[in-house]
């Protein structure tokens, strides 16, 4: 059952006066439950518990974490037909979607689960060449680490998605500041971790998880001296903001603020003359997957002036003439998504490609695709927005000039691809996708760039502004790696050295022994 | 020859009409040469040339740019005279550090060599299980960065320093800005870069060297446009300047300053008791080695209050008036750490135990040690500030409630200290060196923090405000990941995809594939 409350620790806690309740954007309605807004006093709870929690919780084994991490899994599970209709109620997402991404939350949790279990991840190294002094370094948890939930994934980027995950397996306890769009969502998903907690025995405040509608209790949270870090999913907006106020603390931490990309396509030649229709059916698809609502949506589609080139923005068109649009998470979303749409469609020089035209249900979003040339994209910065939803902008260019010279001007993206049908023209093209790779954190051949894959070798990140530190990822196992720091133990004494450093490698996992990489003991 | 001239990439440049000398703190008068100020002009130029440089540069095997790094090593060692000469000259610093600094920045040089060598530092990892995308990533450089020079290292923290030569390794073109107080060791140190990138066909622009006087030039590169990330070491106020300076940039970039630090060291009963003038005579040679110009000197010993301590703070304030004072690196400096200690000895409460008194030569620092009850250092935090030079102050808790009180208010640290004779005591005192390790980069046991190990394993870092950043170190192997940043490749051609990544491992790195490591091919 919802009860609207906040979690301070395993402790249901509703001291505020300010209420609110989440939207069910296709029935057009507000759902049952009433949601409490967090006060300051709640707040401090949390962290204080969060951070009396850090003390114990850092102690724990990889092996007590990764019970843990699985107990959730498993929690969640318990309880998956409660926590999908919730998510559809708030998010207006289908149940096939529901599906899926309840099942990647949970795999998360359990990639998590495995990474722990093999144990390299805390990246152990050892000097101790003779006549030196014996020095010894890992990765440790930094202390409480702050969450906020995405509006665009309830469960994969929410209350128990990457960041918690992540932050969770590294040691370090979490306060989540759930997403006011699907609070009923997150108290579901907090329920299943504290009940997880309990059972396999975690100290009370290595979770909470705090409703609130407006921008003061995330700003309490960053501000707070004992939160470490933070993990955001947002707007560019929110992130810079965040960022900043994180900066200016006395003493500043790291925000990890995933905030949005317009994800560069680059159709060579070849792609669109040998295989124009069927980049148009996948593009699509890709466009309006989720209502355009997913961080690497395809914002962007560059390309050379040809007749392949009209022919494919023609299909691609008419592909999406006929797709049925889909709803949008919330009535601001989908308002601000044409109000983003209006401020493109007021410039002057572009051509339409496709515009939903038909009659609508409330908060449904319009797919639309315009075509604008690479000397007016070149000259107005504002087509190199994002717009949050089902919207793109092709590029047409004159030459192969121009198109470097566009792909120069782009700012940092999650995700760049690259369609090609013939190997001999990536190398002509060689210095393009070289100045495309520069600009992105994955790079993908052949494909759409929606999808994001949890597995080691993921990068979900990208330079500035597409996140905040393009030195890591917030999917897949790297993710970690925001939440620890290296601390180095010098001539210390076996006895007191943690489990990784020992000499007698009791873990069996891989460390770089004097500039050997071993899983042997000393 | 020293020319006082800039060195804009290959090319000798001194646009400017600013001009200013370099001082010989021990023979008290200016050196001979004179050096031109680099202009705005000068600045764009270098870091232009390094933009431009970074296309070629980064394409550049592991195995070049060992060559690179070998022969800047060899390039310093054939005009070893003349280099030792000038910084002992600029320094003041005798000739067992000079040699001892010079020998420590070529094998510095050739240990990033030796990792490129071996060349797993790229961090490959493939994840391609069936049916999923085929997902390969690696790190890569993400363009020129500005180093810093240090003022307290000449050789090891500057021009070809442990920044420079991990910037260099990564496949990032360096432009530093030179340390005023040795500007020439700095020209002699760049013209030896400068003759072994020409010598191993590495691009102009790959290495610049800029003098400077003000604060303006390094302030016009951290905020240059094509500079990508900052290295730092020196003092707080300039470190946490310039990182709001490159967070303020429209593109934030990350400043890894190394600000300082005062390294407490906390003696336990037993070692006190058992050893007390072992420790009195190890830890008088590390407060005065430098002249206490560095940035690991122990400024703050804390221990329990009992006859033993007091026979070690006698002993220990008897061997440093026995030690005679050794020439600061400049006026400035030692003007500087009279000021500093004059504020502190402003306060009240503290004990004098030794404080040279005899005549000095100009620009010798005085050693002084004072004694502060734990209350006192508790409720007067004038008392943690560091001081540059040789200047300690000793804490003397009433007990282990207040000992753990005082390690629990500390600031973060580059280092941490325990002595201790007992083993059982270090159960005792778990919690409190826990407390300390939460807060240091590298945690000591029964040593001095003079000295830093350039090795794979070293931590030379810290939570803020002793560093900008605490998950990363500037000295040793791991310096490198400070200029890099992940980049995955989906589904990415053979033939395009870089040889770390390749199926085949002609690299033969070790490498994650599918969660497994090893060195085999796919």
């Amino acid at each position: 059952m919802i009860t609207g409350k906040n979690y301070i620790g395993e402790e249901l806690s509703s001291k505020g006066d300010v209420s609110f309740k989440t939207f069910d954007p296709k029935e057009n309605k507000e759902t049952a439950a009433t949601f409490y807004e967090a006060t300051t006093e709640e707040v401090d709870a949390a962290v204080e518990k969060a951070a009396s929690a850090f003390k114990i919780y850092k102690q724990k084994t990889d092996s007590e974490k990764t019970e843990f991490l699985e107990a959730i899994a498993v929690e969640l599970e318990s309880n998956a037909e409660a926590l999908k209709e919730i998510y559809r109620a708030e998010s207006g997402l289908p149940e096939g979607r529901s599906n899926g991404e309840f099942a990647r939350t949970c795999n998360q949790l359990r990639a998590f689960a495995e990474m722990l279990k093999e144990g390299s991840w805390v990246e152990s190294i050892i000097s101790n060449p003779e006549g030196k002094p014996d020095i010894r370094r890992m990765q440790v948890p930094f202390g409480p680490v702050a969450v906020f939930g995405a509006s665009n994934f309830p469960f994969a980027f929410s209350t128990a998605g990457g960041d918690t995950a992540s932050a969770l397996a590294s040691g370090s306890p979490v306060v989540v500041k759930s997403h006011p769009l699907h609070a009923g969502t997150g108290e579901l998903v907090s329920e299943a971790i504290i009940k997880a907690a309990k059972k396999t025995g975690m100290p009370d405040g290595v979770f909470s998880n705090l409703n609130s509608k407006g921008i003061e209790v995330g700003e309490w949270l960053v501000k707070h001296p004992k939160i470490k870090a933070v993990g955001f999913t947002g707007s560019y907006k929110a992130g810079t903001a965040l960022t900043k106020l994180a900066a200016d603390r006395p003493e500043p931490i790291p925000v990890y603020a995933e905030m949005g990309s317009i994800n560069p396509v680059l159709a060579l030649p070849s792609a669109l003359e040998e295989k124009g229709d069927f980049w148009a059916e996948q593009y699509a698809g890709s466009i309006t997957a989720g209502c355009g609502q997913f961080c690497t949506n395809p914002g962007l589609i560059l390309g050379i002036e040809s007749p392949a080139m009209e022919s494919f923005v023609q299909k691609l068109g008419e592909n999406l003439s006929n797709l049925a649009p889909s709803v949008m998470l919330s009535p601001g979303i989908e308002k601000q998504y044409e109000t983003s749409k209006a401020e493109i469609l007021n410039q002057e020089g572009y051509h339409e490609v496709s515009k939903y035209d038909g009659e609508l249900q409330p908060n449904f979003g319009r797919q639309h695709v315009i075509t604008v040339p690479g000397a007016e994209f070149l000259q107005n910065k504002n087509f190199h927005k994002e717009v949050f939803g089902p919207f793109s902008v092709i590029v047409k260019c004159k030459d192969k000039t121009e198109l470097a010279e566009v792909i120069q001007q782009l700012e940092g993206q999650l995700t760049g691809t690259v369609l090609n049908s013939e190997e001999k023209e990536l190398n002509e093209f060689a210095t393009i996708i070289d100045s495309l790779t520069e600009t992105v954190g994955r790079i993908i051949y052949n494909s759409v760039p929606t999808g994001v894959e949890v597995c080691a070798a993921m990068t979900h990140g990208g330079p500035f502004p597409s996140t905040s530190n393009a030195k890591f990822t917030s999917v897949g196992l790297t993710a970690v790696q925001r939440w620890v720091r290296p601390v180095s133990f010098q001539d210390w004494p076996q006895s007191l050295l943690p489990q990784a450093l020992k000499d007698e490698n009791s873990l069996g996992i891989l460390r770089n022994i004097n500039n050997k990489y071993t899983t042997d003991s000393l």
